[in-house]
């Protein structure tokens, strides 16, 4: 018997190799082709995510308000306008029902806030033991407002690289509650991205968009390359900073590349195209720290390499073990 | 603090009363509109469903094939045709990847045989003890194939109610795994219904449809009766029976009214439509038990009632607490 390792729930290789068994048992192709959100051709776009995250409370957010989150980035990222959700929830038995109204809540409010309807639902409850609190998966569905479709596909060597804000807090946090740190001011960068990415869609030039959730941005960038067959660079210098992040992965040994965003997002476009696309960014308050990180690149070794502080360079590959269980 | 109980997931009443504060966070209308499978204004119709069955490999069935045949029949019972899933695995650390596999095939048969696209998928792994080994939650989409919608407040006094097959044998099975009774010949109901269910639709005194499944046949005809504002007579004489699931109830003291079915519905349609439907279900491998087995009266007290076997009459009441945790 084989058992399942967290490095298959990290985000990383052996997440890839997972989700490959899944699209095989289905008969699909190649999960290279699978994004993380789906275009059907009755013209609506679903994702679904399961949300299981330790601690459900964090600053910045909670499970409830990651889940609804996480689902309308997932539509966003893909240019579709985010419109129904159906949720699922599974609970422990004894669970606070304060807490779960508390979660449900915060759900609920970025559903208003967002204008987006809880269309199904359901609700298990579990002996306990059998569930550790409570776990949400949330499908979204919503209407793609692109075309052409954004896709990893089109990316092209020259294309330029902008990442919405600093990389890894999501992660940072979780990590730092989890191992009983105080890192003041540091917060989940958590957060419903459609408002500020949506005023790029008109850009003829934009090519693909990815919020970095498991396995950050180092992730994002080796998934990129490989699906379109090219390379890239980035420069350290140009990375935008959260020295709370940094605290916490240099105490607890994380790469901040590695570590999780849940409102923060990777973009490729026409390079002709990228200040335009800058100051659309900057100019929306989730947006203030945008910056043009580096470009793909046609590089025959297919590889992600980053101009480090030091002047050096580093090669960013696909991280492989745990990173960090339940970060979402 | 109070904590959740396992009534609240049991299907009955204080599921409901769960539904409500969920709808309420969401700001929502009231859950007793909601049905469970959601038509949206841009013409798809969504259901969700989390699947925690225990234990996960039964007589007729698994979690794989059970939680595609839950969307399955949640979308055929609103007339809606099932083209697209979304799937979201929650698995424990260390669970056998050989059997993970073995459930996804599962559910991979039954898209394929139901010609099902699984279009979007999420993968979760929580460290030990996090989770009893694997949930899965299903997001199904469907196209709509009935107008006028089907929906309970169609339901007029007179309506026929014709019950596609024995009631129970899903709960029964469980129920009998669980206590390690071994009951020769009984299987899990646990089907996709859309090819039964379909040839009904043009049936234009067709009302509203229902799988039966947590809280089983009695907790759908309270549903109804309460969404209607009417209410109901079944008579016992006329119910479909699998003696294997009378033996389970018996020895266990379970009412086979409140087990649930995965693969049995409840239809109410026009009287004058009773005998055609009765000849299209019974001419399906999966229809040749289906009875009528009551109606829908207007009954001020609003009950349901059944006549016994004994010739006396029962109220057939909401559940209220727990029946049999983990059931799908």
């Amino acid at each position: 018997m084989k058992g399942l390792t967290l490095g298959q729930g990290s985000g990383g290789r052996l997440t890839q190799s997972l989700i490959a068994d899944l699209a095989r048992a289905f008969g699909e192709g190649s999960p290279r082709e699978m994004e993380d959100c789906a275009l059907l051709p009755e013209g609506m776009a679903v994702t679904i995510d399961g949300f299981t995250v330790s601690p459900r409370t964090f600053p910045g957010g909670d499970i409830g308000k990651l889940a609804l989150c996480g689902s309308i980035n997932d539509l966003a990222v893909r240019g579709a306008e985010p419109r129904y959700i159906a949720l699922s929830v599974i609970a422990e038995e004894g669970f606070d029902e304060e807490e779960l109204s508390r979660h449900l809540s915060s759900a609920g409010r970025i559903c208003r806030d967002e204008r987006i309807r809880l269309v199904a639902g359901d609700t298990k409850v579990v002996p306990r033991g059998a569930v550790d609190g409570l776990f949400l998966t949330v499908a979204g569905l919503g209407l793609p407002r692109r075309r052409p479709e954004l896709a990893m596909t089109n990316l092209r060597p020259g294309d330029s690289l902008i990442l919405t804000g600093p990389p890894g807090r999501h992660g940072a946090v979780i990590a730092s509650e989890r191992y009983g740190l105080a890192t003041e001011g540091l917060k989940s960068d958590c957060a419903p991205l459609w408002d500020l990415l949506s005023p790029l869609l008109d850009l003829p030039g934009l090519k693909t968009m990815r919020d970095c959730t498991r396995g950050g941005l180092g992730t994002v960038l080796c998934e990129w390359t490989e699906a379109a067959g090219l390379a890239a660079t980035i420069d350290e210098a140009d990375l935008p900073v959260d020295e709370g992040v940094l605290s916490v992965a240099d105490l607890l040994g994380f790469d901040p590349l590695y570590l999780a965003c849940e409102g923060t997002a990777l973009l490729a476009l026409a390079p002709e195209e990228a200040d335009q696309a800058l100051a659309r960014l900057r100019s929306h308050p989730l947006g203030q720290e945008a910056a043009l990180i580096g470009q793909i690149t046609d590089d025959p070794l297919g590889l992600v390499e980053m101009t480090t502080l030091a002047g050096g360079s580093r090669i960013i590959d696909m991280p492989v073990g745990e990173i960090l269980p339940r970060i979402c």
